[in-house]
Protein backbone atom coordinates (compact mmCIF):
# COMPACT_ATOMS: atom_id res chain seq x y z
CA UNK A 1 0.00 0.00 0.00
CA UNK A 2 2.69 2.58 0.87
CA UNK A 3 4.42 1.96 -2.82
CA UNK A 4 1.24 3.16 -4.19
CA UNK A 5 0.74 5.80 -1.90
CA UNK A 6 3.89 7.04 -2.68
CA UNK A 7 3.64 6.76 -6.17
CA UNK A 8 0.29 8.46 -6.05
CA UNK A 9 1.74 11.42 -4.64
CA UNK A 10 4.68 11.92 -7.05
CA UNK A 11 2.68 12.27 -9.90
CA UNK A 12 -0.18 14.90 -8.05
CA UNK A 13 3.89 16.65 -7.64
CA UNK A 14 4.89 16.01 -10.85
CA UNK A 15 1.06 17.42 -12.35
CA UNK A 16 0.88 20.69 -9.83
CA UNK A 17 4.87 21.45 -11.44
CA UNK A 18 3.94 20.71 -14.90
CA UNK A 19 1.03 23.22 -14.52
CA UNK A 20 3.52 25.87 -12.99
CA UNK A 21 5.84 24.74 -15.87
CA UNK A 22 3.19 24.93 -18.80
CA UNK A 23 1.74 28.45 -17.55
CA UNK A 24 5.40 30.07 -17.55
CA UNK A 25 6.97 28.55 -20.41
CA UNK A 26 3.82 27.93 -22.38
CA UNK A 27 3.64 23.53 -23.21
CA UNK A 28 5.47 23.60 -26.73
CA UNK A 29 8.61 25.51 -25.27
CA UNK A 30 8.43 23.23 -21.91
CA UNK A 31 10.65 20.08 -21.72
CA UNK A 32 10.31 16.95 -19.67
CA UNK A 33 13.73 17.98 -18.43
CA UNK A 34 12.63 20.91 -17.37
CA UNK A 35 9.85 19.31 -15.44
CA UNK A 36 12.76 16.80 -14.06
CA UNK A 37 14.20 19.29 -12.48
CA UNK A 38 11.58 21.16 -10.79
CA UNK A 39 10.41 17.85 -9.40
CA UNK A 40 13.66 16.89 -8.84
CA UNK A 41 14.09 13.31 -10.80
CA UNK A 42 15.88 12.18 -12.93
CA UNK A 43 14.33 12.70 -16.66
CA UNK A 44 14.55 9.21 -16.92
CA UNK A 45 12.10 7.82 -13.89
CA UNK A 46 10.23 10.75 -14.63
CA UNK A 47 8.69 7.81 -17.10
CA UNK A 48 8.10 5.77 -13.89
CA UNK A 49 4.89 8.14 -13.33
CA UNK A 50 4.18 9.80 -16.56
CA UNK A 51 3.82 8.27 -20.34
CA UNK A 52 4.60 11.76 -21.86
CA UNK A 53 4.43 15.60 -21.73
CA UNK A 54 0.72 15.10 -23.77
CA UNK A 55 -0.10 13.15 -20.82
CA UNK A 56 0.47 16.07 -18.89
CA UNK A 57 -1.43 18.52 -20.76
CA UNK A 58 -4.37 15.84 -21.22
CA UNK A 59 -4.91 15.25 -17.77
CA UNK A 60 -4.38 19.17 -16.21
CA UNK A 61 -7.19 20.03 -19.00
CA UNK A 62 -9.88 17.08 -18.24
CA UNK A 63 -9.09 17.57 -14.51
CA UNK A 64 -9.99 21.66 -14.68
CA UNK A 65 -12.73 21.06 -17.37
CA UNK A 66 -14.63 17.88 -15.31
CA UNK A 67 -14.50 20.64 -12.59
CA UNK A 68 -16.41 22.86 -14.20
CA UNK A 69 -18.57 20.47 -15.52
CA UNK A 70 -19.28 18.51 -12.26
CA UNK A 71 -20.43 21.73 -10.87
CA UNK A 72 -22.57 23.12 -13.08
CA UNK A 73 -24.57 19.59 -13.44
CA UNK A 74 -24.66 20.07 -9.52
CA UNK A 75 -25.75 23.58 -10.03
CA UNK A 76 -28.55 22.71 -12.27
CA UNK A 77 -30.02 20.10 -10.49
CA UNK A 78 -30.30 22.98 -7.33
CA UNK A 79 -33.85 24.56 -6.85
CA UNK A 80 -32.81 27.81 -7.01
CA UNK A 81 -33.68 30.88 -8.77
CA UNK A 82 -31.21 31.83 -12.16
CA UNK A 83 -29.81 34.38 -10.46
CA UNK A 84 -28.19 32.18 -7.85
CA UNK A 85 -27.12 29.55 -10.46
CA UNK A 86 -25.44 31.93 -12.68
CA UNK A 87 -23.61 33.49 -9.49
CA UNK A 88 -22.67 30.43 -7.98
CA UNK A 89 -21.27 29.89 -11.36
CA UNK A 90 -19.15 33.32 -11.08
CA UNK A 91 -18.08 32.47 -7.72
CA UNK A 92 -17.15 29.26 -8.92
CA UNK A 93 -14.86 30.35 -11.88
CA UNK A 94 -12.90 32.89 -9.57
CA UNK A 95 -12.51 30.63 -6.95
CA UNK A 96 -11.08 27.82 -9.48
CA UNK A 97 -8.96 30.46 -10.84
CA UNK A 98 -7.58 31.74 -6.98
CA UNK A 99 -6.80 27.97 -5.83
CA UNK A 100 -5.41 26.96 -8.85
CA UNK A 101 -4.04 29.78 -10.92
CA UNK A 102 -1.79 27.92 -12.83
CA UNK A 103 -4.08 24.92 -13.87
CA UNK A 104 -6.48 27.27 -15.34
CA UNK A 105 -3.74 29.09 -16.87
CA UNK A 106 -3.15 25.93 -19.02
CA UNK A 107 -6.48 25.15 -19.68
CA UNK A 108 -7.22 28.78 -21.18
CA UNK A 109 -3.71 29.45 -23.25
CA UNK A 110 -2.63 25.85 -23.88
CA UNK A 111 -5.85 23.38 -24.44
CA UNK A 112 -4.74 23.92 -28.28
CA UNK A 113 -1.89 21.79 -27.93
CA UNK A 114 -3.48 18.98 -27.19
CA UNK A 115 -3.55 16.13 -29.55
CA UNK A 116 -6.18 14.51 -31.27
CA UNK A 117 -8.49 12.68 -30.19
CA UNK A 118 -8.09 14.58 -26.96
CA UNK A 119 -8.41 18.27 -28.67
CA UNK A 120 -11.65 16.87 -30.27
CA UNK A 121 -12.88 16.09 -27.11
CA UNK A 122 -12.05 19.26 -25.00
CA UNK A 123 -13.93 21.48 -27.59
CA UNK A 124 -16.72 19.15 -27.62
CA UNK A 125 -16.70 19.48 -23.83
CA UNK A 126 -16.13 22.87 -23.54
CA UNK A 127 -18.69 23.45 -26.40
CA UNK A 128 -21.62 21.71 -24.35
CA UNK A 129 -20.52 23.50 -21.21
CA UNK A 130 -21.04 27.05 -22.86
CA UNK A 131 -24.13 25.32 -24.31
CA UNK A 132 -25.66 24.32 -20.85
CA UNK A 133 -24.59 27.85 -19.31
CA UNK A 134 -26.34 29.75 -22.50
CA UNK A 135 -29.73 27.57 -21.71
CA UNK A 136 -29.45 28.65 -18.16
CA UNK A 137 -29.09 32.37 -18.66
CA UNK A 138 -32.08 31.80 -21.38
CA UNK A 139 -34.81 30.69 -18.80
CA UNK A 140 -33.28 33.35 -16.80
CA UNK A 141 -34.59 35.61 -19.14
CA UNK A 142 -37.45 33.75 -20.17
CA UNK A 143 -38.41 33.63 -16.14
CA UNK A 144 -38.07 37.71 -16.18
CA UNK A 145 -35.03 37.22 -13.88
CA UNK A 146 -32.73 38.80 -16.75
CA UNK A 147 -33.28 41.89 -19.08
CA UNK A 148 -33.79 40.58 -22.87
CA UNK A 149 -30.11 40.17 -24.00
CA UNK A 150 -28.48 38.11 -26.76
CA UNK A 151 -27.63 34.60 -25.03
CA UNK A 152 -24.36 34.94 -26.56
CA UNK A 153 -23.19 38.28 -25.72
CA UNK A 154 -24.03 37.09 -22.31
CA UNK A 155 -22.48 34.33 -22.15
CA UNK A 156 -19.18 34.91 -23.92
CA UNK A 157 -18.42 38.19 -22.25
CA UNK A 158 -19.53 36.84 -18.64
CA UNK A 159 -16.66 33.68 -19.64
CA UNK A 160 -14.19 36.08 -21.06
CA UNK A 161 -13.59 38.51 -18.06
CA UNK A 162 -13.40 35.51 -15.79
CA UNK A 163 -11.33 33.77 -18.29
CA UNK A 164 -8.75 36.83 -18.24
CA UNK A 165 -8.62 37.27 -14.51
CA UNK A 166 -5.46 35.11 -14.23
CA UNK A 167 -3.69 37.52 -16.43
CA UNK A 168 -4.30 40.87 -14.13
CA UNK A 169 -5.40 39.52 -10.50
CA UNK A 170 -1.90 39.61 -8.94
CA UNK A 171 -0.88 40.51 -4.75
CA UNK A 172 0.62 43.69 -5.96
CA UNK A 173 -2.56 44.49 -6.24
CA UNK A 174 -3.85 44.27 -3.19
CA UNK A 175 -7.09 42.99 -3.90
CA UNK A 176 -8.13 40.39 -1.44
CA UNK A 177 -10.29 36.69 -2.82
CA UNK A 178 -13.16 38.08 -1.02
CA UNK A 179 -13.19 41.41 -2.49
CA UNK A 180 -12.41 40.19 -6.08
CA UNK A 181 -15.35 37.38 -5.80
CA UNK A 182 -17.63 39.85 -4.36
CA UNK A 183 -17.16 42.38 -6.92
CA UNK A 184 -16.74 40.75 -9.76
CA UNK A 185 -20.11 38.69 -8.72
CA UNK A 186 -21.79 41.94 -8.32
CA UNK A 187 -20.34 43.46 -11.71
CA UNK A 188 -21.11 40.87 -13.63
CA UNK A 189 -24.84 39.77 -11.93
CA UNK A 190 -25.86 43.11 -11.84
CA UNK A 191 -25.24 43.50 -16.06
CA UNK A 192 -27.97 40.66 -16.38
CA UNK A 193 -30.49 41.97 -14.11
CA UNK A 194 -33.52 43.32 -15.18
CA UNK B 1 2.89 62.89 -56.64
CA UNK B 2 1.79 59.55 -58.42
CA UNK B 3 4.45 57.55 -57.36
CA UNK B 4 4.30 58.67 -53.53
CA UNK B 5 0.56 58.20 -53.54
CA UNK B 6 1.27 54.50 -55.03
CA UNK B 7 3.92 53.55 -52.70
CA UNK B 8 1.52 54.63 -49.71
CA UNK B 9 -1.51 52.51 -50.98
CA UNK B 10 1.39 49.18 -51.49
CA UNK B 11 2.15 49.98 -47.89
CA UNK B 12 -1.57 50.27 -46.63
CA UNK B 13 -1.99 46.79 -48.17
CA UNK B 14 1.30 45.24 -46.81
CA UNK B 15 -0.40 46.45 -43.29
CA UNK B 16 -4.15 45.30 -44.05
CA UNK B 17 -2.59 41.55 -45.12
CA UNK B 18 0.03 41.28 -42.63
CA UNK B 19 -3.16 41.87 -39.84
CA UNK B 20 -4.80 39.33 -41.30
CA UNK B 21 -1.56 36.76 -41.64
CA UNK B 22 0.01 37.72 -38.25
CA UNK B 23 -3.71 36.99 -37.28
CA UNK B 24 -3.83 33.57 -38.54
CA UNK B 25 -0.67 31.97 -37.93
CA UNK B 26 1.01 34.37 -35.14
CA UNK B 27 4.19 36.68 -35.72
CA UNK B 28 6.63 33.98 -35.00
CA UNK B 29 5.22 31.23 -37.73
CA UNK B 30 4.50 34.52 -40.20
CA UNK B 31 7.81 35.02 -43.02
CA UNK B 32 8.14 37.62 -45.49
CA UNK B 33 7.71 35.18 -48.14
CA UNK B 34 4.38 34.36 -46.95
CA UNK B 35 3.35 37.97 -46.76
CA UNK B 36 4.73 38.35 -50.26
CA UNK B 37 2.29 35.99 -51.47
CA UNK B 38 -0.99 37.01 -50.00
CA UNK B 39 0.25 40.78 -50.86
CA UNK B 40 0.86 39.37 -54.40
CA UNK B 41 4.77 40.59 -54.71
CA UNK B 42 8.33 39.23 -55.08
CA UNK B 43 9.61 39.05 -51.51
CA UNK B 44 12.56 41.20 -52.43
CA UNK B 45 10.25 43.82 -53.50
CA UNK B 46 8.53 43.82 -50.21
CA UNK B 47 11.52 45.73 -49.38
CA UNK B 48 10.63 48.57 -51.29
CA UNK B 49 8.05 49.45 -49.03
CA UNK B 50 8.63 48.14 -45.73
CA UNK B 51 12.38 47.67 -43.66
CA UNK B 52 10.98 44.49 -41.71
CA UNK B 53 8.79 41.92 -39.76
CA UNK B 54 9.48 43.86 -36.93
CA UNK B 55 8.53 47.24 -38.44
CA UNK B 56 5.06 45.41 -39.62
CA UNK B 57 4.42 44.31 -35.88
CA UNK B 58 5.40 47.86 -34.60
CA UNK B 59 3.29 50.21 -36.35
CA UNK B 60 0.05 47.52 -36.41
CA UNK B 61 0.52 47.69 -32.79
CA UNK B 62 1.07 51.21 -32.27
CA UNK B 63 -1.49 52.78 -34.82
CA UNK B 64 -3.91 50.54 -32.70
CA UNK B 65 -2.46 51.78 -29.29
CA UNK B 66 -2.74 55.40 -30.69
CA UNK B 67 -6.07 54.86 -31.48
CA UNK B 68 -7.32 53.87 -28.16
CA UNK B 69 -4.71 56.95 -26.51
CA UNK B 70 -6.63 59.54 -28.80
CA UNK B 71 -10.38 58.62 -28.11
CA UNK B 72 -9.68 58.85 -24.27
CA UNK B 73 -8.03 61.72 -24.68
CA UNK B 74 -11.04 63.17 -26.09
CA UNK B 75 -13.67 61.17 -24.07
CA UNK B 76 -11.56 63.14 -20.48
CA UNK B 77 -12.15 66.47 -22.03
CA UNK B 78 -15.63 66.27 -23.08
CA UNK B 79 -18.31 67.82 -20.71
CA UNK B 80 -20.00 64.70 -20.03
CA UNK B 81 -20.75 62.00 -16.76
CA UNK B 82 -18.92 59.58 -16.27
CA UNK B 83 -21.52 56.65 -17.35
CA UNK B 84 -21.69 58.55 -20.40
CA UNK B 85 -17.85 58.81 -20.76
CA UNK B 86 -17.28 54.66 -19.94
CA UNK B 87 -20.33 54.17 -22.41
CA UNK B 88 -18.31 56.12 -24.95
CA UNK B 89 -15.03 53.47 -24.25
CA UNK B 90 -16.89 50.78 -24.26
CA UNK B 91 -18.51 51.67 -27.64
CA UNK B 92 -15.17 52.09 -29.10
CA UNK B 93 -13.76 49.41 -28.18
CA UNK B 94 -16.21 47.25 -29.59
CA UNK B 95 -16.57 49.06 -32.59
CA UNK B 96 -12.74 49.35 -33.37
CA UNK B 97 -13.09 45.62 -33.06
CA UNK B 98 -15.48 45.24 -35.49
CA UNK B 99 -13.99 47.38 -37.95
CA UNK B 100 -10.10 45.78 -37.55
CA UNK B 101 -10.66 42.74 -36.15
CA UNK B 102 -7.27 41.33 -37.26
CA UNK B 103 -5.36 44.11 -36.27
CA UNK B 104 -7.39 44.17 -32.79
CA UNK B 105 -6.58 40.56 -32.65
CA UNK B 106 -2.74 41.02 -33.36
CA UNK B 107 -2.05 43.87 -30.78
CA UNK B 108 -3.74 41.47 -28.30
CA UNK B 109 -2.14 38.17 -28.97
CA UNK B 110 1.46 39.12 -30.24
CA UNK B 111 2.12 42.36 -28.76
CA UNK B 112 4.73 40.09 -26.82
CA UNK B 113 6.79 40.01 -29.94
CA UNK B 114 7.48 43.39 -30.09
CA UNK B 115 11.78 44.12 -29.56
CA UNK B 116 12.59 46.49 -27.35
CA UNK B 117 12.61 49.32 -26.89
CA UNK B 118 9.06 49.53 -28.48
CA UNK B 119 7.69 46.75 -26.14
CA UNK B 120 8.68 48.76 -23.06
CA UNK B 121 7.06 51.59 -24.66
CA UNK B 122 4.26 49.42 -25.40
CA UNK B 123 3.24 48.15 -22.43
CA UNK B 124 4.32 51.85 -20.86
CA UNK B 125 0.88 53.11 -23.06
CA UNK B 126 -1.39 50.46 -22.13
CA UNK B 127 -0.36 50.85 -18.86
CA UNK B 128 -1.27 54.48 -19.04
CA UNK B 129 -4.62 53.87 -20.65
CA UNK B 130 -5.49 51.39 -17.73
CA UNK B 131 -4.47 54.09 -15.33
CA UNK B 132 -6.83 56.67 -17.22
CA UNK B 133 -9.34 54.55 -17.82
CA UNK B 134 -9.69 53.62 -13.92
CA UNK B 135 -9.13 57.27 -12.95
CA UNK B 136 -12.83 58.08 -14.91
CA UNK B 137 -14.15 55.15 -13.11
CA UNK B 138 -12.54 56.50 -9.52
CA UNK B 139 -14.36 60.05 -10.56
CA UNK B 140 -17.66 58.11 -11.21
CA UNK B 141 -17.40 56.15 -7.91
CA UNK B 142 -16.63 59.71 -6.59
CA UNK B 143 -19.61 61.17 -8.16
CA UNK B 144 -21.96 58.24 -7.02
CA UNK B 145 -22.43 57.72 -10.58
CA UNK B 146 -21.48 54.16 -9.70
CA UNK B 147 -21.59 51.38 -7.05
CA UNK B 148 -18.37 51.14 -4.91
CA UNK B 149 -16.21 48.61 -6.23
CA UNK B 150 -12.46 47.96 -6.40
CA UNK B 151 -11.66 49.96 -9.53
CA UNK B 152 -8.90 47.61 -10.37
CA UNK B 153 -11.46 45.08 -10.78
CA UNK B 154 -14.25 46.85 -12.34
CA UNK B 155 -11.33 48.19 -15.28
CA UNK B 156 -9.49 44.69 -15.78
CA UNK B 157 -12.85 42.83 -15.87
CA UNK B 158 -14.75 45.24 -18.49
CA UNK B 159 -11.11 45.19 -20.44
CA UNK B 160 -10.93 41.08 -20.28
CA UNK B 161 -14.42 41.47 -21.92
CA UNK B 162 -14.03 43.74 -24.54
CA UNK B 163 -10.69 42.23 -25.29
CA UNK B 164 -11.34 38.79 -26.36
CA UNK B 165 -14.63 39.83 -28.42
CA UNK B 166 -12.65 38.83 -31.18
CA UNK B 167 -12.80 35.04 -30.35
CA UNK B 168 -16.05 34.79 -30.22
CA UNK B 169 -17.79 37.05 -32.58
CA UNK B 170 -18.46 35.85 -35.89
CA UNK B 171 -20.82 35.58 -38.64
CA UNK B 172 -21.95 32.22 -38.18
CA UNK B 173 -24.00 33.67 -34.54
CA UNK B 174 -25.88 35.89 -36.29
CA UNK B 175 -25.42 38.77 -34.15
CA UNK B 176 -26.00 42.50 -35.65
CA UNK B 177 -22.82 44.65 -34.87
CA UNK B 178 -25.64 47.06 -33.39
CA UNK B 179 -27.14 44.77 -31.38
CA UNK B 180 -23.62 43.22 -29.99
CA UNK B 181 -22.26 46.97 -29.19
CA UNK B 182 -26.09 47.76 -27.13
CA UNK B 183 -25.85 44.46 -25.24
CA UNK B 184 -22.08 44.94 -24.53
CA UNK B 185 -22.31 48.45 -23.39
CA UNK B 186 -25.61 47.02 -21.14
CA UNK B 187 -24.15 44.60 -19.68
CA UNK B 188 -20.68 46.11 -19.21
CA UNK B 189 -21.94 49.38 -17.55
CA UNK B 190 -25.25 48.25 -15.94
CA UNK B 191 -22.53 46.05 -13.71
CA UNK B 192 -21.05 49.71 -12.51
CA UNK B 193 -23.98 51.56 -11.87
CA UNK B 194 -25.45 52.17 -8.46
Amino acid sequence: MKIIKNKISKRDIILREASALFKEKGFGSSTMRDLAERVGLEAASMYNHIKSKDELLEEICFRIAGQYVSHITKIESEKSTYTEKIKAIIRFHTRLMIDDAASVAVINNEWKSLSEPKLSQFTTLRKGYETRFAALVDKGIAEKEFSRINVSVAVFTILSALRWVELWYNPKRKISEKELEKDIVNLLLKGLKR
